[in-house]
């Protein structure tokens, strides 16, 4: 008899029923289980520590920009990028079942949703903005404590895991609102992982490098992809600690770290640049 | 008789004692008035509306990275930058005269504050971290509320501009820790500037673009700099409002606008990008 596979286990920062979960829903299986931490970084030390078998962090949001600390970690923890996904970002108002829309007075989420709803606000300035930690939890509270005159703005997950009634739906201000997800492995795990599968995938390379301190540096490692026509997706820059005014680059780009024309590219970077590392290589997300 | 001449005003985020206010004080004559403000948003208000003569913001810091918001404003505000200057962020433990440092059990100050003086923490395993939004407003608190068990962690500014008593200096972990801040006056008073002063100052050119949506366009954008020998100092990308995935890009440069090879690069850049304008033009701060 064979025995019973164990499921899976994602790590996840925020609450049950945070926008991470619903990223969780669309790169995994259903049935996986979910372990909410607290901070960005103990998602990173659950994965490191093989506590968890998989990690699904926010990276960039449309209108926010990056989620720049977990650009610091990629670097720090080694955790290689397996998966990105897409969520678009809808902001729904919640209120305990009951709880009329007429008596809401005050509104309770993370300081980016509530900002992200400049227009409702506007609409209604009787109703007061109140900051919270976090969109989940502000659900999660005012379904423990049922105050009579307060409603919380999070995600349609988020409604339905607490048992929350949407008041209003998709009150954001603007619908151009994505924040593109990463599924991480450890590296164990992703060296087994198989490398190329199926024809008409699109894949995309993440990696980091500093350059060397010179006039034209970024150019230069720029050129080792522009003279391949490898089409870049994202470059961001985070400052190197202990060199001030000095910066670590993260790149993503069209292109699978087997194809010649990658590793060419990887070849000529590692030439001219400081120190370079892939982060992941990955199916592109919708 | 000449009337006299109506001191400067100037507008800054934080409490008095902030970061911000040193530089204030090395980028402008002693004796100028200033207006603390509560958001950054405020600061960019109150010069658009000529209600101070200008503002200082923090742009960059050496470990904590960009403040990301205040290039979101210099691109929507369009006030120009006319000058640059780089503070050592010293944190200091601070407290009401007659605490002593054997009775610290808690310490108030700013998130990223207490994140940079971990070390210190660790030593202290008995003493508490507590978060307050501002460094200098956790030094005007425990100096109003007077607990006998309580510091705030800020610099030495704060702890003279409340009376407040330095029981630590530079409990900071990394002393490589700077923070570069812009003055930015309204666009009337910079066309008043004198445009070159003295020979031997060396310049400095920001600006903002948008590349268009073609592989290979920041390398492009880059070329018109880079063939020219004009060194880059800084490159910033945020995201772009209503084009999902697109970005603006923020560079700084060594020139002045008025160089020939300058010239001549924002005119390559203008053929090559989709929108690029000039935040401004300024000596090199240190």
């Amino acid at each position: 008899m064979s025995r019973p596979r164990r499921r899976e286990r994602i790590a996840f920062q925020g609450e049950r029923g945070a926008f991470s979960e619903e990223a969780i829903g669309r790169l995994l299986d259903p049935g996986v289980d979910v372990l909410p931490c607290q901070r960005f970084e103990d998602v990173f030390h659950h994965l490191k520590e093989n506590k968890v078998d998989g990690a699904v962090i926010p990276i960039e949001n449309t209108l926010a920009g990056s989620v720049y600390e977990n650009y610091d970690h990629l670097q720090k923890f080694e955790l290689p990028i397996v998966a990105e996904t897409k969520v678009r970002i809808v902001h729904n108002l919640i209120a305990a079942p009951g709880v009329r829309y007429s008596k809401i007075r005050r509104v309770f989420s993370h300081p980016v949703a509530l900002d992200q709803c400049r227009h409702f606000f506007a609409r209604n300035p009787h109703i007061e903005k109140v900051t919270f930690y976090d969109t989940a939890g502000s659900v999660k509270m005012i379904m423990e404590q049922r105050p009579p005159d307060a409603a919380a703005i999070a995600s349609t997950v988020a409604a339905y895991t607490y048992g929350g009634h949407i008041l209003r739906r998709s009150i954001e201000d603007d619908r151009q609102n994505f924040t593109r997800f990463f599924l991480l492995r450890t590296p164990a795990y992703a060296s087994r992982m198989p490398r190329r599968k199926g024809r008409g995938i699109q894949w995309k390379t993440s990696l980091v490098f500093t350059t060397r301190n010179i006039p034209g540096a970024l150019f230069r490692c720029l050129a080792s992809f522009a003279l391949r026509d490898i089409n870049l997706t994202k470059i961001e820059s985070r400052p190197l600690r202990g060199k001030p005014w000095e910066y670590l680059f993260y790149l993503d780009f069209l292109g699978h770290i087997e194809e010649l024309n990658v590793r060419n590219a990887l070849g000529h970077l590692a030439e001219i640049a400081d120190m370079t590392r892939v982060l992941g290589c990955y199916p592109r997300g919708d």
